[in-house]
């Protein structure tokens, strides 16, 4: 039987997003089954950039979809980011080494079989639509992701 | 036998308590056991607003209980918080979904039986009184712990 | 056979560097194998101040050498920094309690027979050459640590 990691996406952090990405790429190279559960500000991972919409919502689910990062590449780092220098310099450093993107990590996961799940109940609160984002996301609650991970080897907090 | 979930629940934000809590109450819905033990800033979340005490307390002591978070409606969040506006418009989208709020699912897992520990050597160096916490709160040290979690199916660092 | 535990040590702050380094001493005392994979971030804790250099180094990799903290001690918090002085207070209240300093925790780990793996990507990235840290590290790749990860009891992301 497979080894399996499930990870929970919390942070939004541009870092965090791809510590977990990387490990989730690395995790099906050497064949583990891999879950990603993103809630809260990690559901900014999951926006596509080009379908945002603000129809049927509250004003304040419009100021959600509107001020926060839209789309992978709009993270944040979650230290030393001086209001985007930072994360900058460092994309440069990436890529002086030849290093993929986050967004390169993240295309490859999302054709290397790894399930991605969304918090319903974030999902919910922060008034996002099912179409805004990715068509590999579904939705489901926290029970859901519960029995998963209970079931996995290991888990993590990201 | 039951299945176990143990949470170290140490950084004190808002939004990450909510999680935690979100995680301990959907387990139990499910019969899985759970135990939380809070270290570091994880503390604010058990100190019952109404219990706080300066007596017997060092000048540093003082300054710890006063100017931080007490209780759980005082927590920031650990992002957009710009000085409690993005809180607060989180709590107002929540309640739009009809969503409780942090203290409610503090009360339920209160209710439920879940085991909440407080990291001995943290109340130590911030110079808590165990009175100053909710009264279900037992404190233990790092080897207490380490055995629960080691003996559970999953553990989570919050 | 012995139980094992693995710790993800991303953040590069004092107060998670102290959570991990307690938890790992302490997993050792009660005869539990112990792997911190340090990564991002984290490296800042391995970083011998003696040892910086700036030889070989382009104008990004000279900039992450010198503009982010030199060892252990230099570490901020993650919370209630405020530039120094929050630690400030932190480390003089542990001292009235006679709590050992992040450093001694980091002295008892490298006794303790701890494996101090640090992770090659992020080594590349920011630029620090192996000789730049303590001599117990050993630089792994991300499967390694997968790897390590799978076979443990329980594993964290500090």
């Amino acid at each position: 039987m497979n080894k399996r990691m499930n990870l929970l996406m919390f942070s939004g952090d541009y870092d965090k997003a791809m510590a977990g990405l990387i490990l989730a790429n690395t995790a099906r190279d050497i064949n583990v089954d891999v879950t990603m559960f993103f809630a809260f500000w990690g559901l900014f991972l999951l926006r596509d950039p080009e379908k945002m919409t603000l129809e049927d919502k509250t004003i304040y689910e419009k100021l959600m979809t509107v001020i926060t990062p839209k789309g992978p590449e709009a993270l944040p780092l979650s230290k030393m980011n001086f209001s985007g220098l930072g994360k900058w310099m460092l994309e440069e450093m990436m890529e002086d080494q030849g290093a993929p993107q986050l967004i390169h990590f993240l295309k490859g996961a999302r054709k290397k079989n790894i399930k991605f799940y969304a918090c319903k109940l974030s999902v919910e609160i922060m008034g996002f639509k099912a179409e805004e984002f990715l068509p590999e996301v579904e939705i489901i609650d926290a029970q859901a992701y519960l029995k998963d991970a209970l079931d996995s080897d290991m888990q993590l907090f990201i």
